[in-house]
């Protein structure tokens, strides 16, 4: 079993976190899904879900882990907060991989762990995306991308298109389907077809 | 403003009520996002996310409101539970509109509203869903179904597809298309088009 660690944080985007864990959620034989923030306790997304969340502290490191990053309002005042983004430099590195979804891709940046990586983020937000972190390789037109144990998406709902895509590239293609089937998900499986990315 | 009810309950499918919250919530000027469950306090999912909600005596009926209700493993219980199904027709009765999600459409079609009208729900459970509920039009070929003020979509991301056709009827295509943009969603707005039907 390989725990999959949510990591939330006030005002972030519900879909963001949600998006991902409801697909992986059809795994509950392989991921074990836990939501935790810094300090832990009761979180509120920017769609006024208020979440309990356990302190990264309970986080075992004898377990195996794979770390969801969100994006949304919040990671705006977080990518200047040293010790959030200390502690998530360390978190990213014990885990096995580690998958951000829209902004969340700049606060992994933030802890240099995307250095000279190609990565991507949400299109809306791109300019300021790159500006605030110059050192990562970033694809615009890209609905994700994988470099190393790093998977980064677009905006939101692309998140989910990662994750079935990071499912399929561990676990391949038929279980990949399976979990689409289960949760009824058209699933965009080419990384490089982003709708979003032209305009 | 209206408010976008979204009602919970233990072993809730995260997906079928956090997709089209995380639609809705980008149209923070129309519409007000709130949680509830019957007795308020924490609720869980299926996928272990406990979120913190308000009762349901808490609604202001002042307010125009529409419903959300999402489906699951939960609702295998509440099928039962008269209590529940009492207070979910009183408070659909009260909706502007009602939205289902996958199984939560057994839900509602136990209030008897559904009576006669067409509806659609997921694929998986179907079977089990026309048994429980033959007074309905079950269509089975269907991403969604809308009859009068109410809304079924069949299983977990179908409800985001749902929910933008939702906002497409209502406030038009523009703001639909918008809204998608937004979240960066690829939108199947076809709600005949379900490649989940023939399985």
């Amino acid at each position: 079993m390989t725990n999959f660690n949510v990591l939330l944080f006030d005002e972030f985007e519900t879909l963001d976190a949600f998006g991902p864990a409801g697909i992986i959620g059809k795994m509950q034989n392989t991921y074990n899904l836990e939501y935790y923030s810094i300090d832990g306790g009761t979180v509120l997304s920017s769609q006024h879900v208020s979440v309990n969340t356990r302190s990264v502290l309970d986080i075992d490191r004898n377990i195996r882990s794979i770390l969801l990053i969100p994006g949304g309002m919040g990671t705006r005042k977080l990518i200047d907060d040293n010790v959030f983004i200390s502690k998530l430099n360390e978190l990213s590195q014990n885990s096995e991989f580690v998958l951000t979804v829209c902004t969340g891709s700049v606060l992994l940046a933030k802890t240099g762990l995307l250095q000279g990586l190609a990565a991507t983020s949400n299109k809306r937000a791109f300019n300021w995306v790159c500006s605030n972190a110059p050192d990562v390789d970033w694809i615009k037109n890209a609905r994700w991308v994988n470099d190393g144990k790093y998977y980064t998406s677009s905006g939101v709902t692309a998140g989910m298109d990662m994750t079935v895509g990071f499912i399929c590239d561990i676990h391949g293609d038929k279980i990949a389907l399976d979990v689409c089937d289960c949760v009824e998900y058209i699933w965009c499986r080419d990384k490089n077809n982003d709708p979003f990315a032209v305009q």
